[in-house]
């Protein structure tokens, strides 16, 4: 369903691909290519997630990195198209005060629940958002309503946060042992708080299991980010023309960025949305230096009813556009800015969602997949393992140390 | 009053710094370096920015590019600590229908003014935009009602909107001549919707002001830019740790990567924010491929209250940080930052705002004339014109032919 498209300037052979996609399904953290054991957690999910739009006016999601971004996507895209009386509010994914408070302003006197996710419970930026989110659902609530509208998606047997969720008696659900956090949006990490929003989870997950049934597509994308990364093109641009896709580009920068950035290799990540930054970095991408290619998302908009509307004057100069619809001129926009970019000397690929799907679940859950895919083989086409980060803990370290922690 | 560090590593000579910037200064686009001219506009957007508030909930503004990121910086930086009854909106920046629909729902039966900002009329995004809105207005005041609630923000003497304003009698604001877009926040261009939001315009001219007494930082900084160009460092990453500061991150992107991304060299400018993306680009910045340079925009939190609260057990591992603040742990994950890419071998710089007066209007108005200013100087001394954008129009021609515009 998900389609990639490089133009005519590449031939593309997806042996080696196909070999690499063999060692990534032998490595210990690929649990997330089953689809059918993510179809497994479906009922709980759906179950919890009645629970808290039952009673919840918000669901405070407090996780940071792979704990947030993949949920945070697809709410992004799709929440405005669905129907929940419950929204999503998201806590813990910095330090900074001020997005603190303003969630808290936005909660006011509001029903609400937590949604804290984190493999250890031990993470900075959402243990310390928990604690202060907490002590607001025990202060009205008291301890074991609090307790009750504890969501836990942490470690199965071990960690701070399971042993607190058990003792406590807080719902719980799993990060499995073999699927790392920028691969877990499909676990119940990611689907709950989307089943939350009123997104199908079902039609989600069959994207991905209808995506995984075909994979040339994405092993013809690995294929060619590893040919352009060993010709030093060391930055990829993904491209997209809607707006709401902006969360989704992020989700995409963690998962190659962390992936494939490693002993001083990797291909750096950067997104842009479109026209809006054609009119900004547009400059650069069409004439700036040669180092860069651009992946574009294209996902048709089935939905857009707007037309420019007639005018009695052309002072100015859209008569020629009349009557035309947004989804009309935006796919002309991506066409042209395709062609612009080529004829500059960027190798410019397409992915392509079905233009009978539009921007729905199952075309993210296709993407999401498509891209879990691509990056693992492109990791280990590049000599790098896709599964580990091991960079993440320098600051870590360095952080402890100023701020005391005892034994840094 | 900003200043700049670039650690240990590196030794500074201004002087070709300086040479640059007087051959900023004699060029024709050079205006926005005039501050006290700046000043002049006041008394004029104070006028009209009173009247908005006194008859609008929401002022539209439609504009792409520089005519629109400037002052959705500053706003989104400070409008949440400034009194306003007028909320600013923003259209016409892309080609989404659902981007259109969103704030059309967010006016419903609201009372609204329109801020067309465009300097010829005839851009497409904000021409159609300018269309649907202003069709809106006329249904809703009728036609001389409407023209009352519009506000052209366009050429001082010719192109499309300056004629369709002056045959209507809309309130008109200028676009000098001498400054180009990317340049204009401290403009009209900005300047109305800033003093819309209830952000204090004198404070942030005043900033600028402050900051074009002594230039030496902004020289280091352009300095040293062009001395790891040519070393082939291509990217930049402009790193904050205070979410309100990500769209001040896109206007520096546009600033930079239009005015140095041309005859096939430049910088790419990417943005970050941590700590959110520690746990996204981290691993790749810490690891990956070292060609890359950090600039840290450090802005100290002067006003954030929340505190890491007391807990009874230590099942968290937070206890040595109760009684801290989130100021006092950012500031720490900042330092600890610097050092850890230092040590994976990223060239790190850090900007500083005064400690003193935290994330206000003064301190962005600095900001902005001391990133103008070092651009400008960083991409005369690279050897382009700061000031042109011949790249834009590819992807326009193309647009226009695929859409049947006469003449394409």
């Amino acid at each position: 369903m998900i389609k990639f498209s490089a133009g005519e300037e590449f031939q593309i052979d997806v042996e080696p691909a196909k070999s690499a996609f063999l060692k990534v399904k032998e490595m210990e953290m690929s649990g997330w290519l089953d689809v059918a054991r993510l179809s497994g957690q479906v009922p709980e999910v759906l179950a919890a997630a009645e629970k808290i739009r039952s009673d919840s006016d918000f669901l405070v999601c407090i996780g940071i990195g792979g704990s947030y971004l993949g949920h945070k996507a697809v709410i992004d895209a799709l929440a405005a198209g669905a129907s929940s009386r419950t929204k999503v509010l998201y806590a813990g994914n910095s330090l900074s005060g001020f997005a603190l408070e303003k969630v808290i302003s936005e909660i006011g006197d509001s029903d609400f629940s937590i949604n804290v996710i984190s493999k250890s419970g031990t993470t900075t930026e959402p243990a310390v958002a928990f604690r202060i989110f907490k002590k607001m659902l025990i202060e009205k609530y008291g301890v074991e309503g609090a307790a009750r509208r504890i969501y836990a998606t942490t470690d199965a047997n071990s960690g701070a946060l399971h042993a607190e969720a058990v003792k406590n008696g807080y719902t719980r659900f799993v990060v499995p042992d073999d699927i790392g956090g920028r691969y877990s949006v499909l676990t119940a990490v990611g689907l709950l708080p989307i089943a939350v929003s009123g997104i199908d989870i079902q039609a989600l997950i069959r994207g991905a299991a209808e995506c995984s049934k075909d994979l040339d597509s994405a092993f013809a994308y690995a294929t060619l980010r590893a040919l352009l990364a060993s010709r030093d093109f060391d930055t990829e641009i993904l491209a997209s023309f809607e707006p709401r896709l902006a969360t989704f580009s992020e989700w995409w920068k963690q998962l190659f960025g962390e992936s494939e950035g490693k002993n001083g290799q990797g291909i750096f990540p950067a997104a842009v949305n479109y026209t809006t930054d054609l009119h900004s970095l547009g400059q650069y991408l069409q004439d700036g230096r040669r180092n860069i290619f651009e992946t574009m998302l294209i996902v048709p908009d089935t939905k857009c009813k707007i037309q420019v509307p007639e005018m009695d004057t052309d002072v100015d100069g859209l008569k020629y556009l009349e009557g035309k619809s947004l989804a009309f001129i935006n796919e002309k926009a991506q066409e042209a800015t395709v062609e612009a970019h080529r004829a500059g000397g960027i190798p410019v690929f397409e992915i392509l969602a079905p233009a009978s799907m539009g921007l729905a679940a199952e075309t993210l859950g296709g993407l999401i997949y498509f891209f879990e895919v691509a990056c693992a083989v492109s990791a280990v086409m590049q000599g790098v393992n896709p599964f580990d980060q091991p960079g993440v803990e320098s600051y870590k370290k360095n952080m402890f140390r100023l701020l005391g922690k005892p034994g840094f």
